[in-house]
């Protein structure tokens, strides 16, 4: 096997993080579901992970290339947004798509796939 | 901070345009919203975006890589078909994805997030 | 028109299979909807094709980098992730995201997305 993924938190199912050439892909991120109960609680939180992942591939939310946001219910794309602008760094901002679609359990209301530049 | 990532047309929440090395990622693309209320028309002025956005990063649509298309209803997947077939250059479709999901607002009927090669 | 990408499969609407540089792409990739109507024969269906396209563009399962998985309801997810689970090799796993989405046709229970490194 060629030695040129670098997978880490790796299970059966899924890696939290995978780098390959230049790219670093995060799998899903989302709250815990339990510690906040809306959005702005939840969005927060998982960026904090985001943020630790990232960290922990090299690389940080200054090189984020493309970032797709499912988020429970439009109800909370204002909510999400406010959270959301205020973590990026001032023009470093991804390319973004944003849709609603349940999630893994219903609690949670926010996930968001990014794929970053290797740092 | 690097300087091998080129974003266009970025604010505090996204980039338009995303290129690092020779991928270009455009942001979710939709039409306005209001000045077609049907399929074609959005798919078509959607479309259009997305031309005037790869054309402005070098690329064209002969070189898309990927497509996520996000429909509000699957009673207008031949609709959004028909107007997706004719605008794609003979023998340069791209891997696609197309599922069913809310958009950021209710009258959004269609919206794409490509990735392209570089030109 | 540059000759670094190479598609598969090619139709006017998608390509099954497109490489650029060291990725390759596949389309959104189901079962055939009709010749099993439970999660766990369509995960596996869609599953063998997967494998079989991955073979066709010269990688495998085991060089995935990102997965992004579209269930019809949640309420599959557990059989889903049996089925997956049971599919990926020890210590491949890509980064992977699942939402819930209604697909192209209302039979569909299972559609996945995937990025893998080249061979």
């Amino acid at each position: 096997m060629k030695n040129d993924i670098t997978r880490t938190h790796t299970t059966a199912r899924m890696s939290k993080i995978v780098r390959h050439g230049d790219l670093v892909y995060l799998c899903g991120q989302t709250s815990s579901g339990t510690d906040f109960t809306d959005m702005a609680g939840q969005a927060a939180e998982t960026l904090r992970r985001v943020d630790a992942l990232l960290e922990e591939a090299g690389t940080d939310k200054s090189r984020l290339l493309s970032a797709l946001i499912h988020i429970r219910s439009m109800d909370d794309f204002t909510a999400m947004n406010a959270v959301w602008d205020a973590w990026l760094p001032p023009g470093a901002a991804p390319a973004r798509t944003t849709v609603q679609a349940a999630l893994a359990s219903p609690q949670l209301l926010f996930e968001v796939t990014v794929v970053a530049a290797a740092g």
